[in-house]
């Protein structure tokens, strides 16, 4: 079969032709493809700042700057595998529940073709769905990189589905197992100063952005892998993990956070472990500055495409 | 009583202190009222670009510039009557039904205290649940400003509740008088050919922007007074019916629309009327450029309670 | 054959998926279609502020937002044509002849096809190449919107080609007849009282903003009317025939100008003319405001579809 | 003497070299000037947004796309008179009276030089100290446009020196003959009723933005020549009498306002007038979008040039 | 006495409601208060760019996204002090000596009442009156985070008040002991090699960028407590100590900066100290980007409030 | 000679009058002057996003905030030397070949002057022209700083002059030495993994963003010196090397950078390297955020004039 590749840029100038995500072709043919990239345009659990809607499209544009090659590995992830764009996941902008339905039915076909998903985000609560496809047979491991732990149980009233509570209800779900799961950067002041006492009962590894800075990155990467090394593992990555400077659209900004290179080398030092699915979400161009968020979630997109594909 | 008055810009610069509507005082108490002045932070009911939650803040911070007196009748609303801003109404963000349920709860209060309340939103969702307290007695008369007839029947399969469908459901819920509705404004091409037929049907008054431009200003306000005189009508000002250059913080704009002086006017003369009630909604600050359109919806909201208070 | 019709905005949110011109899908194989729609992502031409190279792509970003049916006729040029995006012509950002070489390819198997284009600029030489296509055989008529006549000779010591001289070189190549040729809306000052000379003294007819005001749209359309009637004729359309407070993202604004509203009405009054191509150009997104530069341009192209297929 | 000419953009691109008033070269020696253009770099007088400071340096920037020849005389006042720009005043951001002293101390030396100053602001207050050099030997007659009368008493508990109070000031200072003094534009609501009855009674002439819609454009510019027709007379162009969404960036922005055609077309008409100074001011650039107010207080200037200069 | 509590998010969204600081309630009866929240919205001091007026309202709206209970320390300050919004001080826009008069009158009302200040400025020349107030009975030990110093003597020909001079002036009215006195941040070039000496030959202590970045945060931390540690204390956050990457949105930017984490953990460790007020001064919103610069000034504030009141 | 200086910002406020660099006089005649900083406005090698050649005039504007004497060396240049603005380069915004002509022309007469220039673009290929003055008679060293190595081959189909290329050429015609050219700050994917290859067997030592991250400042700075000290070299500095979060206006940012205050350390320690000429390139205002980009490409400017005079 022909190798699938971006328009080059060489010919069509990066700025040039309807743009997908890597300027990889769209093929809507699973069983064509060993990855898939996906968006979810959707931002119904947002209780906050919403926009995260329009991450796919901006992140899809953003991320014409994107080359082919790895730049430490010199490796590129579609010399070894059939990648492309598969477009938008289905979702309702006014329902949350008939949203949640229509991502997992779309996931399940994706798990049925064996394709591995990167999803482009939408807000965090469509990692929920997704997790319900690809977790439905075994509990998942997740490394998750974010501001926020998302673990909170319920808003605004006992309500128990937003984007600040998806991996609560993966753990009583079962898709998460709590005691292969690890949270980096967490950062920001509480609600409760029980927060994130739950979390904790279950055997969450939760790593802070001050207890990163302090132990550093190296012996951060080793508690990652010493704790998910043998199992399949979905990765998350919220792009409020990132300081608000350097990723400033997103709905719930925290300041004084990881920058974009350390995110970077955590991401390359990751290729160890055995990602079965991932996503990039939180990025709500409304509240962006001339498309740079964008501009990060694509570069984040693609280690983490080259680390899902081992080529970095 | 005393007079409730805004803070004197004599004394406090207009861009000092907490940003409340008008520079009026919060007032909690709506027995100590003749009217109030609403937000309803809450877009949940929003198809294409979010952000109309954020109106209510943004339209405080610009309503700053408002002064006291009318320009053309030099009268003050303040002066007549007791008005206060009541702060924001309760909402879900992520709960569309429960928003309907708190919105219509907290109208009901209002109804009951016989204050009339002048509504800032939000998306045009919110004008259902207002309307299910004001008009629970009685259907009103409708008079919406708006590029768009919100008269849809249902979106993304079978979904009731949207920002486009308010006023389908309105005439359903025998909550507004079709014959008594004028919609002044539309514009912008259409998914079918018969979307306006079902309105048109339950003897809606369509004036669309080309229509308006043919018979002028004056054969406007002729035709609306003369459908809506003797009847107790609601006022809806969807900020998309102003041209998006002039208001650009919208979440649906459609070039080539009614100006801000035209609609001033047009709301100046519409004072002869019964409005018991009124709203400004889709103000979007995430997609506004420099705060102007909250400058033009707190411009617009004036004038209105001009209009209401008849004191322009 | 199947007609080709947009996505469906009651299925697919507006903001999903991947963007492409009104939403249409992309389709290369030019014997399927009536007409096509396709970007030319190049300002080699630009003397003054660049950036024109960028409008495609955020114009298909934009006309997200149209609608399928005309707002005043209820009909759609998709029922009666087929009609698709048919991607971006190659150029060459750093070669402005071998730009005019490759567009002018491009063309050549557009007019093979008996395709007719909407062209979607790019700075305004980009006209040249296109023209020097399909006016091969005869000379066209060409009405112009724009607020610069684009008919100096040269620049910068003897350079025969940029965005200001197009149809002076259109004329000198026979390509255009210049006594069917109407300039409507040129304004803003001139570098020399006899700027003009040249193409009046060819026959061309140029209607300034200021007489534009003076005769009223209706005399306008008459005279555009009267001169074109019987031509195949070329449609070139300056977004900075618009004013720049409706139209900001453009190199070189001129205030003081025409509004959209008023563009769209002559637009539609052209319908019985013969036009057997069009271009929107200079949109300019990096020195646009929130996109509503190409929302306006969008907005314009839908309505010259409509008149090139006598759809409104 | 060598006529002095702005910089060739046949030449030198416009968005080239140092930027000056209309690509005019620095002259400091005034004995060599008919005309001169100058910065006045002050908003120690705004009660509100500041940042007129600035305007200067940025209507500078936005200057250089402002050609020779006016588009309708085709007559350029470079070919009629010397006119440069002779940079800045000197002024006191932290001292409003040192500043207003030293930028009559400056004018002076321009009166007795015998060049008519066209001087760009700064905020409205720095017209008091230029009128007490023009008019210190007889009151003046003054067109002023604005959407604010500017003729207030005090603010803030008796401060006399405000820019809303320059005109009270100067007709108190017998600089202004109010019997010769016309503002256009007024709009907006007030603080108090009585808000322009002094102004009335000393014999000022008001058209509010109502009545000029109400009367024409011909009307009004009758009017304004009645009265001012016989008389040495000032020009004030506050930015903000031009509708917000045309200029967005000025402090005291009142949405519903005059647009930029209607005032050049006014500004032309008043060539028979004698003028013998000018200012175009409360141009705030950081409040601005994109420049483009200063676009438009650019081209109002040539204007205003022009007239000053009867070369329209 | 009820404890008072910010606005719960779990009820209230966080942008809804009107913005107070921290979502506070407003509380003007200071003696309910064991410290305050205040803004002095007033810039009449500044040399360069303006704006810093606008920097309360601002400050209260990103404010609305800080939390309870301090991340580290897991402790709320409103758990163990009473704490509220005051509203605005009274300035005057347009008088610097009858703002420094106005400013200093509050602030001796707060003195009285027992209240400890946290104030939200405004330029930097407001600590002066601050100080005059709070050191009324013996100097202060001051501890400024900044990257100039403001111990400029006079500016623009002799004049003492302007935001580069307030702690000059506040050492020769004997409000602060120099020898108690320790600036962190300083960079930037200089207008004259001895603009420090004064400062240095009064014994103040300067930590440069350079500096802090060489001996490290522990160092310096350790270099602050040894002079300040047995003195009551003011403590000055000047936003402009922060790289502008970071915060943009200030009048005077010096690149190459301290970033936000390195502040936070900066101030946290600055608890042992006995800090008797507090104020963060020169965001100035016209000049922001996205808000961000207020955000990060309402996350320096809750950190500094955490430091006042012992509970991080 | 009298010593050029600066305008003083005690006396006319830094955002006052006419902007040029550094607020240094614009002088002509280069017999007058140690060394010049000129402006080339030219972005005709652009491959992706235009607009650097906007640079000159908004790094003019930004240069105002920067002082007289550097920071740490308490030193001045202009104390040693003679140094102005020259303004602007002729170039030709339609025509490459022209523009490289042009350039070159006036660098010969800059060069025959004995002044050392200091270059503000302008894309990245202006050092090639300005190479083939400087270095007419002996190959240069060459330090540059930028994440993408310009050593490119050809664009599009063979054309060999782009922004992407001026080193490849510079070798190829023998204006640099690559044994002594040093690239630091590469980072980013590649196109293809052959893509650095030329430059590595030519001897151009690379030093990527990881490795300097990885070996540290002392001991990139060891390196660069231990290759350059001997030799005439010339230093370019592509703002893109920064990390786009701390300069955003450039048309290729590669997220994951260097940031300013480790480039300002960097720059500091090379002054004892013999620079005969310095670019700084790459800054697009466009693609700006308030102007922050110019603002840390003028400070970077003013380290780079430092360091080639030695007063660092």
């Amino acid at each position: 079969m022909t190798k699938i590749k971006p328009l080059s840029s060489m010919t069509t100038p990066r700025y040039a032709d309807v743009a997908t995500f890597f300027r990889l072709p769209i093929e809507k043919d699973l069983s064509k493809l060993d990855y898939c990239i996906c968006g979810i345009p959707w931002d119904g659990g947002t209780t906050n700042r919403p926009g995260a809607r329009h991450g796919p499209r901006e992140i899809r544009t953003a991320s014409s700057l994107i080359r082919t090659y790895h730049p430490s590995s010199l490796k590129s992830p579609y010399d070894k595998f059939q990648i492309a764009d598969i477009g938008d996941c289905p979702v309702n902008p006014i329902d949350l529940e008939d949203s949640l339905f229509k991502i997992k039915n779309f996931y399940d076909k994706i798990l049925d073709s064996g394709t591995l998903p990167l999803s482009i985000g939408g807000d965090h609560l469509i990692s929920l769905p997704v997790l319900r496809s690809l977790a439905k047979n075994k509990p998942l491991g997740l490394f998750q990189f974010d501001s926020h732990s998302d673990t909170w149980d319920t808003y605004f009233g006992g309500f128990k589905y937003t984007h600040g509570t998806p991996f609560r209800r993966a753990i009583e779900e079962n898709l998460i197992d709590p005691k292969k799961y690890v949270i980096l950067g967490l950062r920001g002041g509480l609600y409760d100063p029980e927060d994130l006492r739950w979390a904790i009962e279950q055997g969450v590894t939760i790593i802070t952005t001050d207890k990163f800075y302090e132990i550093g990155i190296k012996e951060t990467i080793k508690i990652v892998i010493d704790i998910l090394a043998d199992t399949p593992t979905y990765f998350t990555f919220d792009i409020d993990g990132i300081d608000p400077t350097y990723a400033p659209g997103t709905g719930t900004p925290e300041v004084g956070g990881i920058n974009v290179r350390e995110a970077q080398i955590l991401i390359r030092e990751l290729s160890h472990l055995n990602f079965v699915g991932a996503d990039v979400v939180e990025v709500s161009p409304p509240f962006d500055v001339n498309n740079i968020t964008s501009l990060v979630a694509a570069t984040i997109a693609f280690e983490i495409l080259c680390t899902m594909t081992k080529t970095n």
